[in-house]
């Protein structure tokens, strides 16, 4: 598509031009306001495709044939980009076996022996379908353990969309919130102020990835206080790691901290975009999942975890973690370099692997916002108020790309200096 | 495997001659008590496996290659029989396009459109994984919609297993409970007993099918008896069809009786297998839904979708409902047959497409057990205490096989009349 078309298409005029147009407007019939959730695009700027067609390695393509590079990775399942050989190979032999059985296959057994030798503090494993279903029972465990209801979670964290915790209160009862407490991230201080002899856990996300705002790495000393909180209180230290696990680390994304929470959360990219999700814990928790009751109808298929082995293989032999880490590298030092010589004033944040730009002065994430339209209309595919994912199938052929597009979007900037 | 070895493995001796003793042991290092969720076979007969290799149609084969004909059907999901070939072409066609992308593709304008045709209550439809999500969803968007707290259930229904609704308590805070009433099924003055003015929703069963009871068909002065009382009071009627949806009726469960719920949630069968579930809803409740946020990694992903619309096509096309019902009744009469002609006195339950067996004066459920260890036995799997569920794959074959296996089942009970 040109861009000629794509501003046609965007102009709002009633002769509908693309696909994604007609089929947004069939969506409003029958999907309340066309579109829910955070793949919900009616906020962002009118250039973003709401439906897509295909994928393959770090390239998506929309319903209107534009193939974008993909700094979102489905919001981060896609960790060794779409369609891997061998992660698709190891799906489709366990499905031509079975899927959705009465019982689980071999798979689960060798997930979990997987996984327990993976990430360090993981004695056991457990598998669902959602993030919030893991950082659901994390909690149900830890209270279970605890015999304990208060929850601590960071200010402004997002840990899943389940009444307890998702970010808008429609819907939900106060009951629902109750034994929600509220501590500000990095800050010890915040936590100690809130603890009583009420509190089953400390939730935790690896760093501080809040949707509209700056990322902030986790200060050691705050995660090494937490965990000597928890150990002073018997609460249980839960890592939330369903957006950042894998991507940060081959194994649990505190593991470099020599930090060990009792539980973890895990989704996302465990299964390369296969739907699985994973609870992990050490041995202090084994009992009180035996006291609980959760479950669900596909938690137990056994096609995602083969895909999950198969990604967990590739991401230690490719060393995938070197590999994003220096693709997020030059990614950032290009798009350094670029607003520098153009004059723009910029903030770039988080880990390489889950990098975030945002603009000086930017308070209504104007610039952002156009400099996301610009970065689409030029084949790059990025999020102006949510922190990006990179993949392993990045290839420098794709970075040539989405630097040419960010160097592009920073020259359209109307008003780069505010 | 012989009988004979099948007991070996049964009867706990320190050698493990079989794989699926094999994986127990492995699993229950990293796993807690090797099992969880509804999967967990530490309750059931000995006899019965663990682990699962394989499935085709109405058979699977379990991990030490023991053939069964499937009467749970993974619990439900497996509605047409295991690799349907037309719903695992749609599966694939769509994976190798693509699945978990940043955004959802045509399928899910597709899936809505049909699902808001082919159910009649339904103005509208949104997409999720597990049951639990569509339950909890209709409750948050019927909270949502009326401003109020409470939701009535049915003593001993099963809604899911989140916090808000798990049958066991362990892990859950009374704050999860708070806003939970209890009513008994079929009983409106119950219903009417705990109406108060914070009645956000009834939810209900499209019959009584909790696990370890007889079935109970829904009374239809009952069904609308609700729909008028939440007309009365403005609450929401919710219909739980996770676990009957497409086996009762193509369409919603209490199409035929010209009851229509306000919200439904579905999950299990929609897509034979391939993990989805949904909610669909009535222009009432669409400007609630917007309000709300909810959403999954992988709540977008299209393969399952489209496996879904191959699943109603062949659904519709085939009647497979009726097929169902027709081995369904016959399996009942041969289980009559038998059961009468050895003076077994015994009560079946439920629909035909989801029938259950007990045996009078069986308190303990011991006879059930031995009944159901027997016929696994002799190669047919079905549950002693939960409902079993009939697919559209199940052949004259497969049915005389499993009235052999009942039949020598009956035989084998050790007191058949207590």
């Amino acid at each position: 598509m040109t861009l000629h078309e794509s501003r046609e298409k965007a102009s709002g005029d009633n002769v509908i031009r693309s696909r994604d147009a007609e089929l947004r407007q069939r969506a409003r019939q029958v999907i309340p306001g066309g579109m829910y959730g955070h793949l919900n695009m009616s906020a962002m700027p009118a250039e973003y495709p709401q439906f897509f067609e295909s994928a393959r390695g770090a390239r998506v393509t929309d319903v209107d044939g534009r193939e974008f590079v993909d700094l979102m990775c489905s919001w981060g399942p896609v960790i060794l980009g779409h369609h891997h050989p061998e992660v698709d190979e190891a799906f489709n032999r366990q499905m031509a076996l079975g899927d959705c059985l009465n019982g689980p296959s071999p798979r689960m057994v060798e997930l979990a022996e997987r996984l327990v030798g993976v990430v360090s503090h993981a004695d056991w494993a457990m598998f669902q379908k959602n993030g919030t279903d893991a950082t659901t029972l994390c909690v149900t465990i830890a209270r279970a353990a605890t015999g304990r209801r208060k929850v601590l979670v960071a200010k402004g964290a997002y840990h899943g969309a389940a009444p307890w915790c998702t970010p808008v209160e429609s819907g939900t009862t106060p009951e629902d919130r109750a034994n929600l407490v509220r501590y500000t991230y990095n800050d010890l201080e915040s936590v100690r102020a809130v603890l009583s002899d009420d509190v089953a856990a400390i939730m935790v996300s690896p760093f501080r990835h809040d949707a509209g705002y700056d990322q902030e790495f986790v200060d050691p000393e705050f995660a090494r206080g937490l965990r000597m909180i928890c150990d002073e209180i018997g609460a249980a230290l839960i890592l939330d790691d369903v957006r950042c696990g894998f991507r940060l680390h081959f194994g649990g994304s505190w593991d470099p901290l020599g930090v060990e929470p009792d539980l973890s959360a895990w989704s996302k990219a465990i299964a390369n975009g296969y739907p699985l999700a994973a609870v992990l814990g050490n041995d202090k928790y084994r009992a009180a999942v035996q006291s609980i009751f959760t479950t669900g109808s596909f938690w137990f298929a056994s096609a995602s975890m083969a895909a999950s082995l198969a990604t967990l293989d590739v991401l230690e032999r490719d060393d995938a973690v070197g590999h994003m880490t220096r693709m997020g590298d030059a990614l950032r030092a290009g798009i350094q370099e670029q607003a520098e010589r153009r004059g723009v004033e910029i903030v770039q944040t988080g880990p390489s692997q889950m990098p975030f730009l945002s603009f000086v002065g930017d308070v209504d994430w104007s610039i952002a916002s156009q400099f996301a339209a610009a970065a689409l209309r030029h084949g790059l595919y990025l999020h102006p108020r949510h922190n990006w994912f990179i993949s392993a199938a990045l290839t420098d052929a794709d970075l040539d790309r989405a630097l040419s597009a960010t160097d592009a979007a920073f020259g359209e900037l109307r008003s780069p200096r505010l």
